[in-house]
């Protein structure tokens, strides 16, 4: 499958926190942590576990840039 | 200014394409390179061209996971 | 690929619009009509044209529930 | 009132589950099943339960295409 | 209609300005100016101009917040 | 820092309810009460509480606009 986000991040799992319906998924990339919000059913039916290979995927719609 | 998205990526500009609105930043961060879609206002205010240090940001529920 | 976005809707390509850097890409679903605002790069890069099968994938934060 | 989202899916709840602030509902449109993620105060104000009708709406901006 | 959105600010449009696919609506409210980018055809659709009542619309799940 | 993103809304943090991953944060700015959706690691860090000075922070490409 080929997806039109245009941003690939990939990484290994380094931590899952599961909330009651919404869980955190600590992704370790080259350059530093990447966290996702997805949903708990999201975290089942994918298997992610710390030590997983992952990628984090990323709209640029939704990606912001800042300067100091 | 501290802001509560999760995700701060560090780079260097390595383009900007200004549309009629619409303008995509690429940024080269260690991991690879972030696609931003920003506004033509944003990349003005914030004097956006190629070399300048920059972060990513990105709201972590806007983060998918992907897994093969 | 499995991504975690659980929103996965199949369908045909219908139209794809183009502009400076943004294209408007219709995907006819048994539903009805889809419309996906995504890069002008994405659509190359996919190959998307019209009559082409294409899923809209949409992540769960990302939809909001209306009533009458 | 009319609302600038260009993606009005219409169809019935499945299922509501709340969480701690967050909650998930499933609607089922034509094409399958949308789930969306929204607050829980949002589902009580709008009364969203199993059997009532609905629509799910997306901005155009938020919707990918995937090809295989 | 009712939606699940938890932010209604009430302003009058004081700007649009299209792109080739995509307008950059500005809207006065009291607390200053909110910019929505929206498809062109969603600016005809609705009718939106100078002068015009309007809401802006946001997801709470689109919210960030800052502090000094 | 100065960030791409639109719309700087300035209030004071009305109520934070934290959920188990997920915490709503309303901020009342002068049009009114505006929801955050964010992580508890978030208003942990920024010391976000009911009485403190803060902005709402919202991309356009999430802004909705919508007449009657």
């Amino acid at each position: 499958m080929k997806i039109s986000a245009r941003n690939f991040l990939e990484g290994t799992i380094k931590e899952v926190h599961k909330g009651a319906t919404t869980a955190h998924v600590e992704i370790e990339i080259k350059g530093g942590i990447v966290t996702a919000s997805i949903t708990n059913e999201s975290v089942d039916e994918l298997g992610l576990a710390k030590g997983k290979k992952a990628h984090a995927i990323i709209k640029s719609s939704d990606v912001m840039v800042a300067v100091e």
